[in-house]
């Protein structure tokens, strides 16, 4: 059960750069992390996204509407459980918190969520093939966290 | 002074894996990760509990109220600190943050604690056999914390 | 691009354990974690700070207030990245979230702030050279930042 300290942490690093890119305002580089039939589901909050280009075209938006707003936001991820799976793949669970500050304003922790990704090898690196995602305090939950 | 890779990284899966169990609801087995001797001491809470039927109990009554106040509780925990000692159990200090969500209400990061815990190894993985929980804002602590 | 898991580890402990000194009322201890020649950048908040003596007089004028005001303050750290540099330096990022809890109070998570270092090698562990510290929200950038 144990998970091997290389692997748990090239996925722990994988998630940070990946995550930095959103919090940096790169949303097509972050977009890019995901594979080109990927899936990002996350019932709280909106339709299913099906593959990278709705991905990257969902996170422009997005970040153009937060630059508009002059909000700062910011990911954070823990709690990283990591599965290797018999094909190479793994499969992780990692809590985030949410949080805004908008430019003058004071911080606000929103939301707590836990995301569920299977992750394909790339090279060094990883892909997100799934991400699936689901917030505390909501009835709806996504297929695969049943 | 270095705790190497392999043993930092397999005490912090134990960490997450086991307050999972305690987020997702699960607290008799979150109750089985400690010692049939545990005590478990959170001076600024409740009164000390001792042995692992008891801490199981305390758990259960504790998910118990939170489903019916329809409450998603999470633990996160965070900046680790691992002492091997000279008879393989560990030493160790961690962070955790305390948040609840209210069905279809808004996030409340509520408490700041500081967890001290001797664990001891139990095949690959680890039992905890003391649990020291310090409240920030609190004048109370628990005595291994002097 | 992928940080070796001993060296991320040394310097992710480094971070747990100097942060822990400030968090635990050690001003002086913190302050000896920088070099004598290092700066300390945190453009929303204050003035530059050159050099241990400056830092160290700082650090420990915040904690006397903090006393006086019964307030627990608290660091956390996350997201970190690492990025080794030729000449055997480490390059860091890391997210933090400051939080206070004043004596019988409740708990305030009051700033979300990005952290990048400059860490040369002390025998096992690591001096900081340069600290900036950007905060979200703020429209003021370190130089290092951009």
């Amino acid at each position: 059960m144990f998970t091997p300290a290389d692997l748990h942490l090239r996925v722990q690093q994988f998630y940070h750069r990946q995550m930095g890119l959103l919090d940096d305002g790169l949303p097509e580089r972050w977009a890019d992390t995901f594979t080109e039939d990927a899936a990002f589901l996350e019932p709280h909050r909106l339709e299913p996204l099906r593959g990278r280009a709705t991905i990257r075209a969902s996170a422009r938006a997005r970040a153009d509407r937060l630059a508009a707003q002059r909000v700062h936001f910011r990911h954070w991820l823990n709690m990283l459980d990591v599965r290797e799976q018999e094909d190479g793949s793994v499969r992780t669970r990692v809590y985030a918190l949410a949080m805004r500050t908008e430019e003058g304003g004071s911080l606000d922790v929103f939301a707590s969520v836990v995301c569920r990704d299977h992750l394909r090898p790339d090279g060094t690196g990883w892909l997100v093939r799934l991400r699936e995602i689901d917030h505390d305090g909501s009835d709806l939950r996504t297929a695969g966290a049943r």
